[in-house]
């Protein structure tokens, strides 16, 4: 029999919504637990880091959305092929946690500093990394790494899913090979379906 | 033929030397290229992503430390033996980069909030993520994972022989079960001659 699986997270895209692409490309029935702000902090000492996403297939209990990504990405058959292939995989999924951190960063700064912040951001950060991550797309034939689908292109999508209601702007609009990248993922049959599907959540 | 190995990174532990003790414990030659400072602007815009450390194995370039931890457990025999392990030792490593970019975070902060902020990671952050890590250390038999070494393990010895000159004291000193896994990594073989015969670095 196959195990269930509960993701347990905010009623927030952000750090759960890669994880609940990769269970919806997979095709993996989940239960799509979401706990409201005001129940966290009772939820929080029973989470194994005192942190959320939590993952719970069958009995056990796993943390860290990127390693629980890793783990469904070889599930569903969107891990590379050999140890190099995942490497490069896991630098350019690293790589995006970059930027989402930078943006974490920016959606928590005191908001006095927010506008400066922002500012360079958007002039600085932003296309320092998606310039050379649309560079590599173009150079991998639309997807990140070697011309094939990886769970990279879904972490990718998902962290723009996100991402867009947090600046307020889509960030990969000027980007053609990053924005091409990104609506073929999101026309993916069931990641479609996903989204269409979806709880309404706003970030 | 063996492929050859060089690690460009700057004159400091810091990102460098989680890889540098997994290359170590595989021995596996390379080459230990350190940049001064000054010379890293002229050879940022050669870097995959502008950033160090990148490791060269034979023409191939990888960059992101903990993806290219990754990919040598799997070469020196640290990797886990199945994809639930894996996620073990990989929700293990996203942990402790969560430490490490909270010291990170310290280390850059502006003079003015620096003391205010060493206060709040001393007294919470730091407590915060070690009791649980002792635990787990406690839970599986002197290791992170499944009592077993993995490369979970030499990560956190490597973080923390860094973290130990940045924060000016030990922080696991107050942690036995985290303390005896540091030294356990501290007094393998190679990892003792390594440690005895690198190069100086300050941080």
């Amino acid at each position: 029999m196959a195990p269930t699986y509960k993701l347990t997270y905010f009623d927030v895209m952000a750090l759960g919504e890669p994880i609940r692409y990769m269970l919806a490309y997979g095709n993996i029935n989940f239960e799509d637990k979401r706990i409201p702000r005001e129940s966290w902090p009772k939820l929080k000492p029973k989470t194994p880091y005192g942190k959320m996403p939590v993952l719970e297939v069958g009995e056990k209990k796993a943390h860290q959305s990127i390693s629980i990504c890793r783990y469904l990405s070889k599930k569903v058959g969107l891990a590379g092929i050999d140890d190099w292939q995942n490497l490069k995989i896991d630098s350019t999924v690293d790589t995006v946690v970059d930027i989402r951190i930078a943006i974490f960063n920016l959606v928590f700064a005191p908001e006095s500093e927010k506008e400066k912040m922002r500012e360079t951001f958007d002039k600085e950060t932003l296309p320092f990394y998606l310039n050379r991550l649309d560079e590599q797309v173009k150079e991998n034939g639309g997807f990140f790494v070697d011309k094939k689908l990886t769970w990279a292109d879904l972490h990718f999508a998902a962290t723009i899913d996100s991402a867009k209601e947090f600046l307020k702007t889509n960030p990969v609009e000027d980007y053609p090979h990053l924005k091409a990248l990104v609506d073929k993922v999101w026309n993916l049959p069931r990641i479609k379906s996903w989204r269409a599907n979806r709880p309404v959540s706003s970030i």
